[in-house]
């Protein structure tokens, strides 16, 4: 259990507010407990360097020998540009734009992928998982 | 200003527990207070129907002559599930997988935009929103 923990990728969500807090609890509601997650809320009293400290704290309580990947919500929000201070960081990525399918998919698959091919796959389904709705339904409604 | 608020595009946002309120309350931090914005949260007690019932209520509440466009979590999930019974509605459209880009865009845009125009650049703004920000960053580095 414990090999199997050491393993895991380090998540750190970082976001304005309780947005990835209540994010994260929705994901671990649908998928079960994750283990070597962190999440950093920025409220209206932070600025860039308390963000960075936090941001800071929360990565050296997931760091391990597979690395880390960080979700902000918003490429050039104060969270993503928290980010930017440890960017150049080895075995650290961020991916912006965080929603609930990425988190998802991040917890089925880090266990089983290296980090930089995780950033790619997360990537590429985190712009599959917006989705025109109804086009989709009426699509299919088409085909039957 | 009655006019400009009629002339609105109604939004309601239906996710798994009180994620989608955070996310709203996060995009009216940065952008400013929101007017026929609605939000449906799923607790673990509520069922397809008490799903639909919520949500029909929300669409009531911001309905008008240039439409109504929902977002959920999550394609498959049961915010998204219940608007089915509604999206064959006329002027009512859908997109799943909303994150905090998506919401502020959408309020941004809302004003001035068809709503069947506005869920294409929605959708399109959405996919561009999620960021490899590492390989950004690094690439903005190099044109240095």
């Amino acid at each position: 259990m414990k090999k199997q923990e050491n393993g895991l990728i380090g998540i750190v969500i970082i976001t304005h507010c309780n947005f990835g807090k209540e994010l994260f609890s929705v994901a671990e509601e649908i998928i079960g407990n994750q283990e070597k997650v962190e999440v950093v809320s920025l409220f209206s009293n932070d600025n860039l360097d308390t963000a960075r400290k936090k941001l800071k704290e929360a990565k050296e309580k997931v760091c391990g020998e597979k690395g880390i990947l960080i979700f902000a919500d918003m490429f050039g929000g104060t969270p993503c540009n928290a980010c930017f201070s440890f960017i150049q960081e080895d075995k650290l990525e961020v991916i912006s734009g965080v929603n609930l399918p990425i988190l998802l998919k991040t917890f089925s698959l880090r266990s089983n992928m290296e980090l930089s091919l995780l950033v790619k796959e997360i990537c590429r389904k985190g712009r599959e998982s917006i989705v025109d709705t109804k086009s989709v339904f009426l699509e299919r409604l088409e085909k039957k």
